[in-house]
């Protein structure tokens, strides 16, 4: 074996490529992962200064079933803090997390944006402007530009409406103590020299006997397999030889990110807190810049801050301000009712829709009739190329521990493929995390007082509830009040 | 100056990259065009052999109002002949071509795909059929994957629906003798060894003192402005430095291209014209492959063929399978009602969805909700970057016509920079070609017998109408009849 030649060469230095490749060296292979950017952790990017000590500036949020991802932070002793407090249970449509292609009128809801769901199930303004807001915080995108069956899907292989918008008991219920970014750290600290960094691939050639792959620094790799785990779309950055097969060759332009701009605000105390609110905001109103906000104060009390989303169409209208002109604190001060939100002492943001090599956050979405049409070929190995990335995830797609399932299977497919392992071992259920258990959802207060209806419609009728109570379209919600409120990223 | 140092570089080799190149040396600078394919004419493909002595198996079709490609054909003396004959003028929605985004209720329209708008103004099922298919057949993409708002703006800078959907008088009134590959290939040699074939380029960086571009090939070229006269999702291919903006680095990944397979059918005698039959064929049927035919005989009556598009959802579906799997010859049979239609000579077919460097044909689409939040970055200058290629033309964007017009328009853009010619100057209107002057449409029989509503309500009356006329979804309409059946590539 010459130098730069390998079993895998594992394509994306995020959370999915790294664990593909620790999970490759484990398994006895000689892999080498090419990250284009300066730093490991893709989508998740942590920042350490003085005045924030750290912040993650990408993802962020995890919570009990994402079992994965919990386990290799386990692995490396990175612990977990919890976020926030009480919520609930809805049962969701029938559509195969695995297959959304599948479903019971899976064409028909392929067909129809989610802003025409909405219009069909939600009889009153304000529970279309929440219904909206639950879109945008959900997926980055707005509800006219998103298929309704792919919406669903997204919601249900998280484990339905509450378990993905939930803090307590949902995707947002905890953080890492120290940052997300941890974890790709100790994993690239893990692999050592088999990480290259600055490695933006440009050319796959499987002509050969071994898959020769060039970077933009002028290096070729060669490897009997490769996992490209980065965004479908991102795949376009590579010049393939051969061609892709046609569908595949159309998927990738038809999967595009999300838009949002996360934005950190630093204040010298905590006051929120002594008013009696616990920093989560829902702001409807249109001229607002931030749709959402969490309290972001590290565990200890110290550092106090606001984390805020811009999302979908506010942060392609907000792009080209500076961040005094999209006034932020002004919003927070008048949401919270006090001027003390207008003094912050630091501020800490980050634009994702600018970033060439995530070309936007937190995921991809599926346009309408995409799904349908493409959805079946986004994990199909093309020749000795296999497919990672969270968006090939069938549970948490989207989330940290999506890019931990789909890295893992992708490597059992070459370990399948390499005769090392069955098939029936690609796709591996995982063991609950002892740490952080999964309770099942109990109905809400609001739940319980109002007429069942089931499934999203049950939702949508606790959304509009809620929304109804939102009245003026400004709200800041009291700790534990209600259950919603939550980000994903 | 280096070897590979120029004024200008030009990528991509199709018609608005040519025509680019070709205005720059007539303005007297120096430009290199770099093609990734080893041919020139990217969305034209002219094959040459004894069975078809040539056929053009990309865009192929050319009307009125299409000046500049026309002025370009005749300066190389390239003739055009006709396909097909008479029709009709309906006026169209106020959108302003040049910037859609403007339009009155933009955002609005732009939340809702073309189904919707079908849903809303077709009151018949078989109006809804043909309306699918008038989507079908002008943008290769599905009613319910585009947004309303980009349609009617399409439709719209093509002249109207009748001027994009008639044969005489529209925008496939002829064909170029000799295959549309020929203007590239006259192009191509004008400029010499100006044209680099074989050459993808990888990255693009705007760092130094020249731009610097790179490609797969390993070579190196500067110059002092760049043109990417490509489809938008194409500038994916390049790895930038710095980095785009971030609204055009996420437009690139939300434009995705059409999807059709070209096929033709020959056959030792022109059996339909016997029958009666012009050989253009409407078919709704949802198991047919094809859903639109036109006669391809030579002018002088020789290769007789027929020419079939595999549309949007059918070409995917069928992608996978054989030329016999499809069984065309068998639905010409019925439609045509004769078993000569089962015994061809030749085939031919090009399925677009599979070539890299295309992505799709005819062009891009804007799913909803794009065009009002990333429309107005689609010609927006990087830099020293400058935007051609069909997409980004105001008149028969999509069409070859609109590849010149953008290709001579960024090159203008460019000489202005310089200080060559005066802002005023870059957007130029285009004398009338005299060889194919347009006349005004003159309503049909069928216009001036329904009802007057106006506008796209009152074509979908026309069309709603026409669809009636079809029943059993099976349709051969004989030569001259009907103002329909004209396809674009």
């Amino acid at each position: 074996m010459t130098a730069n030649t390998y079993d895998v060469i594992v394509i994306g230095g995020g959370i999915s490529g790294l664990s593909a490749a620790k999970l490759l060296v484990e398994s006895g292979l000689n892999p080498v992962l090419l990250e284009a950017r300066n730093r490991v952790g893709g989508r998740t990017y942590t920042v350490q200064n003085k005045e924030t000590k750290w912040v993650d500036l990408g993802g962020a949020y995890i919570g009990p079933t994402q079992n994965r991802i919990l386990r290799i932070a386990k692995q490396y002793g990175v612990k977990t803090y919890k976020v926030n407090e009480d919520e609930s249970l809805v049962h969701y449509v029938k559509i195969p997390k695995e297959a959304p292609w599948r479903a019971p009128h899976a064409e028909e809801w392929d067909k129809i944006t989610m802003q025409q769901l909405i219009d069909q199930i939600c009889w009153t303004r304000s529970a279309r402007r929440f219904a909206t807001l639950f879109v945008n915080v959900n997926v980055t995108s707005e509800p006219h530009e998103v298929s309704a069956l792919w919406f669903l899907w997204y919601v249900k292989q998280c484990g339905g409406t509450m378990r993905i918008f939930s803090t307590t008991n949902g995707g947002q219920e905890r953080k890492f103590a120290g940052g997300a970014n941890q974890i790709s750290q100790a994993m690239a600290r893990e692999l050592g020299d088999r990480v290259k960094l600055g490695r933006a691939v440009y050319s796959i050639d499987q002509t050969g006997d071994l898959v020769e792959v060039r970077t933009v620094n002028e290096e070729i790799y060669k490897a009997k397999y490769v996992i490209l785990a980065i965004p479908p779309s991102l795949n376009l950055k590579i010049h393939f030889n051969p061609e892709l097969p046609p569908l595949r060759n159309q998927l990738i332009h038809r999967v595009p990110m999300g838009s949002v701009i996360k934005c950190m605000v630093y204040y010298k105390e905590n006051f929120w807190r002594k008013k009696g609110y616990c920093g989560s905001m829902v702001i409807e109103e249109e001229e607002a810049p931030i749709g959402l906000t969490l309290d972001d104060t590290k565990p200890d009390g110290s550092v106090p801050a606001i984390m805020g989303f811009i999302l979908a169409r506010k942060s392609r209208k907000l792009a080209s301000l500076t961040k005094e002109e999209r006034r932020i604190c002004e919003i927070y001060a008048r949401v919270l009712g006090t001027e003390e939100a207008l003094n912050p002492v630091h501020y800490e943001e980050k634009n994702w829709c600018e970033e060439e090599y995530s070309g936007g956050c937190y995921t991809a979405y599926f346009p309408p009739g995409i799904m349908t049409q493409y959805g079946r070929v986004l994990r199909e190995p093309v020749g000795r190329l296999y497919f990672a990335g969270t968006e090939t995830a069938t549970e948490w797609s989207g989330y940290m521990e999506g890019a931990v399932q789909a890295g893992e299977r992708a490597s059992r497919e070459i370990l399948c493929t390499m005769g090392k392992l069955h098939a029936s071992q690609i796709w591996q259920s995982e063991p609950e995390s002892l740490d952080v258990p999964a309770r099942p959802f109990v109905t809400t207060f609001w739940e319980r007082n109002l007429p069942s209806v089931g499934g999203v419609f049950k939702f949508m009728g606790v959304s509009s509830f809620l929304a109804l109570a939102t009245a003026a379209g400004v709200v800041a919600y009291k700790k534990g009040l209600l259950p919603l409120s939550q980000p994903v990223l």
